[in-house]
This record gives structure tokens, C-alpha cells and sequence, in this order.
């Protein structure tokens, strides 16, 4: 069944992970699992203080040169009738200091305890959602 | 800690859900939630026969106009600890009917019992890998 827009963005937003898609040169797809959190039809998706290579992570120089980006949530279960999944799909801008996105710091901290006592220091991907689609293979698959 | 590529080949083999990133046209990315069985270097994911919209599934549609895809398989856990995430590039063909390859139908039914009662009728993507990369927290983080 397919969700209606209300739901799948509810079930999205309760998801603990997300995947992101960007597109790099000659059409390449990158996706990259996210930490995220959802106000209203905004998703934002920072990065942590994980190791990376690089004066710039793929994601963002693909949204540099692309916007378009799309999230992902999912379940899956070997129960098939509790599959479900829902993605967003939108347009990414970038915020270099997410502490300056007012609310932002504890919307994430919220959500991850993590981030409580080391807020993410690197820029935040902001992606104004302009669809949100989804399936589920019963009503009563939600979490 | 990045995975060497026979480590990353090996964590997504196991996985029991990937997720397909395809780009659309205008440099729209896509992402949808598949089941998927590994054989060396190639990825097989099948169109189930779940119900579906249209005369061709988005993901084919991409396909046809720009073959490079990518796979992701990942794992989540409040503690971060044991995250990692291992991400398969290539380009996919599609195979019209999934019980001419050789091994296919039961490559897929020995992953997942619900493709022995009923294979997968539709057309099956086909990935030629040409990049196995991942990352893991610990060296313990496997599943």
C-alpha cells in the first residue's frame, strides 16, 4: 500500500538512520547512511566527527555541483508483510556552521545522545523536501 | 576504520537488504529498498512481485538512460561503536528473464525463502561491481 504523505513522512522522521543519494560526475549515485533529524519538511543531516579523507566529503561536493538529492528510510524484516520504506526527495543546501541554525544543535541532540556532549562540528546538509513518498506492505507494519 | 574490499564484499554478501541509488533524469537521484544475492563480483537484485505502478519501475527507467548505480548495505546501533557501512558502485543491466541466468532463481531462493514458493517473475538488475568500499567503527563491529 502506498503511504500517504502524512505517514511517510511521520515513520521517516521516527527512523534512527537514514540513507542519502547524491550525484557526482557523469552520473554517478553516492549514498551514504546519515544521522538526521526532521522539522517539518526540512531534513537535516550533519557531519560528525568521524574520520574523513579529504577536504570535502563526496556528499557535499556532489550537492555543490547537483542539489537534488533523496533520503531513504526502511524496514525490513524476514516477515515480509512488515516491510516498509519511505523517501524524501528534495533540494540540499549547505550550512557550514549548524550551531548558527537556530533550534538546530538540540533537534539533533535530541535525537542522538551523542551529540550532546560533542555537538557535530562540520557543515549540516539542509534538504528542503519537495515529495514524500513510501510503502508499506500492511497497515500495521509501522515500528 | 575503512574495510579492505574482500572485508566490505564479504559484510554486504551477509546483509539482508541493500539499498539501490539510480539517477533520473534532471539529475535526480532515487533510492528504493531491495532484496539482493552476490556472486563474486556481481549483484543481483529482483523485481518482486510486490504491486507496482506503470509500465516500468523508476529504477529500470534510470537504468536504461544511465547505467551507473550504487548499492549500500549498512548497520545501525545506538552505540556508534558498532556502526559500518559498506557501499557497492557499478553498472547495471537488466535481465528480462531472471530464470535464464544460470543459478539465479536459486541464488536468490537460498537467501530468501519467499522467492522458493514464488520466484521473481519480473526483470533482474544486474551489477557489475567495480568498487567495494566500507567503514566500519571497531574491527569488532561485525554483525
Amino acid at each position: 500500500m502506498k503511504l500517504p504523505a502524512d505517514e511517510a513522512r511521520a515513520r521517516f522522521s521516527a527512523a534512527p538512520v537514514a540513507r542519502l543519494a547524491t550525484v557526482g560526475q557523469a552520473g554517478q549515485p553516492h549514498i551514504v547512511p546519515v544521522t538526521f533529524a526532521v522539522d517539518g519538511d526540512l531534513v537535516y543531516t550533519a557531519v560528525d566527527g568521524k574520520p574523513k579523507r579529504g577536504p570535502r566529503l563526496q556528499r557535499l561536493r556532489n550537492i555543490l555541483a547537483n542539489p537534488h538529492v533523496a533520503l531513504l528510510t526502511d524496514y525490513y524484516d524476514a516477515d515480509w508483510d512488515r516491510l516498509w520504506w519511505v523517501r524524501a526527495d528534495g533540494l540540499a543546501t549547505i550550512q557550514e556552521r549548524p550551531a548558527e541554525v537556530a533550534g538546530l544543535p538540540e533537534l539533533l541532540a535530541g535525537r542522538y545522545p551523542q551529540y550532546r556532549d560533542s555537538p557535530p562540528a562540520g557543515p549540516v546538509i539542509r534538504v528542503a523536501v519537495r515529495r514524500w513518498s513510501g510503502w508499506a506492505a500492511a497497515p500495521a507494519a509501522a515500528p
